[in-house]
């Protein structure tokens, strides 16, 4: 077919067909590559800017090193799209994402090309300094190549990674990819460093081709205020935090010119003996020009057309929780000073992004340090401030011991938004809001909300608001609201009362968080059964509405709790609860419905909860069962043998 | 009282008294105050080098800010005794960590000169951050001075928060407490910028003082080859790791020169404009002979005689949980050459320096870093190694993330040996195990073990070390074990199957973990009101053993589950099964004790698990209650309602 497009690509099958191509096939394969990167993604939707920014810096690695056995760690993992066509995924790149699809990030069950999944950021070097003590130890492993971005350097861990990875001093080979696009403060840092080519004594024979490169360099890339002051100051100082940390410095060289990259990084292979990070500079959405335009790179896209780069429009629909948040926040703080909004590298993702423009001495990007910012946050506390800090449920987890020793310990009236708390589609199992119930219920005096629709949260942001003696969060889902009408303002809740909204005689469900409309077509399924049904709104995972849950379960046959995270949260509660007031004694038909104890794959929301026994079927079903008017147990139970 | 040997110190009140003293008069206070803290640990025991580390610069930092206005932010809060004693608490220093006592650490609720808790590492930047950025709104906050060492400065997080600071500029002053007695990377790391002291433009003229200091630095500090190589490096590379993220640098200075130290700070206060880096040198337990002789520099003693430092000697008893489980990992280690172990600077803590002697290639210190740690070591099992992650229950709350993201969602066979597992003790509420049973059981495929004796936790490092397809962990109590007959070589535990130790008929009581001693005692109690128990040792909190659990269920009036954890653990999960196989519909008697909902002060382990309601009383009399036997309900219940 010599009519294809990607002559070169369709040649393609493994890695190691690169190894037999000349320097300038690659170069052409590379054009290839970016070409069917954004033709996959205009159809599959996804993180294109990312993938487009590696291109070469991707096809130079896989025809330099002796992928797999060589392992290559991509950090974060939006930017693998091209390493998956690459590695013998182009067949499947159009299911990116879909269900049952290829994953949005490197994944090791999808690949022996993914030596390490990632997702959350910042753990490639930790990662790779593992397999490079592993190789040491007589384990099979070749040269390790960690590629990390210049935002994902904010994170400590990858401080940490590399103060360890200096003082072992093992063969390790980092490659920052630095796009320049994340927040300031790791851009300032490094950016002095830029013109620190000369330190690292093995490869001196290293200068005159870097000296190339960063002549080559297109003058977007040098210019810029600070960055050029950067270039000086770095000059001047004339020492690198890399070299400091124990590491050689190789650049910045041009991640966009192949012939540098090759030549770098067959001299790195056959030179280091030690940890080298490679410094490459790169544009995100490189060689597609809608994306180059774009404020955001196409960091994220949903599908488009490849001509105009016109992204398709979801469907209008009820605002988001994230958009509800960020305007009743803001809200707040236009009534009141002491108001403050802490976000790590997610000002956009959170809706804060509009409040910073608002309010921009109040609001706060840390980068991606949840741990320092759920600690600041504690300290404007502590000083007085009512700080509001909006981290995804997933990663809060970074930040736990965070909130437990600095927050919840003191009794320090920070804020938690939790915004993507339970299963978040796409983006698959890395990215689910599972745990925040289990791992926030049972600290002591935190108050633990979440929101069944866009007008609650409206509330539970007020209700935050107003907790002044002690921790609080609000949870609440990914993607649009119920589309109920909105009030001009939240009020307050009252603290630890949940509330009945539709009573019957039979059964009763006890829903917290965004699974109250599945609640409610079960209870409409029910009623066909002939099966009467109160559906109760418990608003607050801590602290429990001790007397709404006591009538519930005393005046009716089945009680039914349905949660969108995993066991352990906050029906475990509500049955610690029960057992300590003797109810359990007498008998009680309860089942406490959560997410189930596996990972649930990427797909649409609703079918993962369809997947997880979360949607109204098999919560209606689950109540027959208990009645005895089942026809089949359809709710997953707890794994209690693990798998062989 | 002229013939009192601390004529100075008897009046100083608060800080304001210090500052209408002179300089002299403040060299001999210091003097003073070294004798009274080493005269009150004598007593009490604690942590003492860290304290005589920072005699001078305590008052030196009292004497010239305005604390409490000024907040003086001590990280981790082991050195605070000689501030605690300057701060209105000299009547109470020889309650420290006693029952009813003060605190070990820093903490809020006992004085308003302590403006942040610690007692975990690495916090005092994050939090000092929040208070300088309250103060630009409007908050009454003065100067913000934190006190941080070395090892501390190893953790990402104290990097997260110095990239923030230095983005944001606020006026902040960081006092590096550099004693070089922590690991060596983050030594090797930032002794290479001791020489730095010449780039602050706005502290041109501290030059001379400075440079006086370090003429002035005693030899032993200077010396060393590793830390003169840095000097010389830092010379020449000329930058510092604090420039470039955006602070002044000023040292280094003699930490013990009272007229240095004085006369830095009055420049810092009254010239400081931005984020600022004091370097002070210190030495770990200076001006105590035995504690400077001590390898450990006297970091946490027993009692001890002042004239000889000889520290009072426990009792011989059984051997500590954390020497068997340090001597059975070196067993499997001597078997294996894929066993590996890796802590968190706490290799002797963990009881891990015996093996790093034994196995020095396959021992890793990372520093305070456990996010780094875990993903290290889940890094080492991708590459078929056999990772040992020894890290204390509340330190691995720091890498939360790194064991949902990097081990349990890829399945690696990461193991995790959790010690001080439950109360602690001394220590207190900030070192308390509480919540690993809740954030681990809910992680699919993880198996959970916890050990009910120093025999058990053999066995569980044995079935650990071959568990090679999914992530485990066991955990084991702070101190010494139960006197149990040890085997030769632990063997490996059918997995998720408990046992049952002692056979009756009315109640049931399962344990998790150390409290089994407890249930015994409690069983026989129960004996002579005629109840006959059964008592049954889970060992694995995760997979729960259905079996065991459905036929105590069924086969006893009564099932108490027991375990050293918070609520949501352990006791949850078997009530998510009872009620999910329907055995709640007919009626249990069900109790689940766990740690109360609000946090146990520091005090003798027996006292802190007396009042939690987990000693042989409480759970006799939660069994009598169930069976409508008990004088009264005894054991504590779920905190509903928040305190006011």
């Amino acid at each position: 077919m010599d009519s294809s497009a990607t002559p070169l690509l369709d040649r393609i099958a493994e890695p190691a067909d690169l190894r037999a191509m000349s320097d300038h096939t690659l170069e052409r394969l590379a054009s290839e590559l970016r070409s069917e990167t954004i033709a996959a993604v205009s159809v599959t939707g996804g993180h294109l800017g990312a993938g487009l920014g590696v291109v070469e810096l991707t096809v130079a690695i896989h025809a330099v090193f002796d992928t797999p056995r060589d392992r290559l760690i991509f950090d974060v993992g939006h930017q693998c799209y091209p390493h998956k066509i690459l590695t013998g995924r182009r067949d499947r790149i159009r299911t990116l994402r879909k269900g049952g699809g290829l994953s949005g990030f490197t994944k090791r069950s999808e690949s022996r090309y993914d030596p390490f999944g990632a997702a959350h950021s910042s753990t490639s070097i930790s990662a790779g300094l593992g397999f490079a003590v592993a190789r040491d130890h007589g384990r099979d492993v070749g040269d390790v190549i960690c590629v990390i971005g210049d935002g994902a350097l904010s994170a400590g861990m990858a401080y940490e990674a590399m103060n360890n990875a200096g003082h072992l001093g093992k063969r390790l080979i980092v490659i920052l990819n630095d796009n320049d696009m994340s927040i300031s403060p790791p851009v300032g840092a490094m950016s002095k460093h830029l013109a620190r080519l000369y330190a690292g004594e093995p490869f001196q024979d290293l200068k005159a081709a870097a000296k190339g490169a960063v002549s080559r360099l297109p003058k977007p890339l040098r210019l810029g205020a600070e960055r050029a002051r950067g270039l000086v100051k770095g000059l001047v100082s004339g020492a690198s935090l890399f070299e400091d940390l124990g590491f050689s410095y190789v650049g910045p060289i041009d991640g966009h010119d192949m012939g540098t990259l090759l030549e770098v990084l067959r001299t790195v292979r056959s030179r280091a003996d030690g940890p080298i990070l490679i410094h490459a500079i790169t544009r995100k959405g490189k060689g597609y020009p809608p994306a180059e335009k774009a404020a955001d790179k196409y960091h994220g896209v949903a599908r488009f057309d490849v001509a105009t780069g016109v992204q398709a429009s979801a469907p209008a629909s009820a605002p988001t929780y994230t958009k509800v948040f960020a305007n009743a926040l803001a809200a707040e703080a236009e009534a009141d000073p002491r108001v403050v909004a802490i976000t790590a590298a997610m000002a956009s993702g959170t809706g804060l992004d509009g409040f910073q423009k608002r309010f921009p001495d109040r609001f706060f990007d840390v980068g991606i340090a949840e741990q320092h910012g759920v600690t600041f946050a504690a300290g404007l506390a502590a000083a007085g401030m009512r700080p509001f800090c909006a981290i995804y449920s997933t990663f809060l987890q970074r930040a736990y011991d965070q909130i437990v020793h600095d927050v919840a310990l003191q009794r320090l009236p920070v804020r938690f938004a939790i915004d993507r708390a339970g299963l978040v589609g796409e983006d698959g199992p890395t990215h689910a809001g599972s745990y925040d119930l289990g791992y926030l219920c049972n600290l002591p005096d935190f108050v633990v909300m979440a929101a069944a629709d866009e007008a609650e949260l409206m509330h539970m942001v007020a209700t935050a608001h107003g907790i002044d003696d002690r921790p609080s969060a609000f949870r609440y889902p990914r993607g649009s609201g119920r589309g109920v009408a909105l009030p001009a303002r939240g009020e307050a809740l009252a603290i630890g009362r949940g509330r009945i909204l539709r009573e019957g005689t039979t059964a009763a469900i006890l829903s917290l968080g965004g699974r109250l409309g599945e609640c409610f077509a079960a209870a409409d399924r029910l009623a066909q059964r002939g099966v009467s049904t109160t559906i109760a709104d418990a608003r607050f995972a801590k602290p429990l509405d001790r007397d709404l849950i006591l009538r519930l379960a005393r005046d009716h046959e089945v009680l039914v709790t349905v949660e969108e995270g995993a066991a352990g949260g906050f029906g475990a509660h509500v049955l610690h609860l029960l057992a300590a007031e003797g109810v359990l004694d007498r008998g009680l038909r309860i089942r406490t419905l959560t997410l189930p104890d596996r990972f649930i794959e990427h797909d649409k929301p609703d079918t993962m909860y369809a997947d997880a026994g979360l949607d109204a079927p098999h919560i209606a079903t689950c109540v027959l069962d208990c009645l005895g008017l089942g026809e089949r147990r359809l709710y997953p139970v707890l794994a209690l043998v693990p798998a062989a």
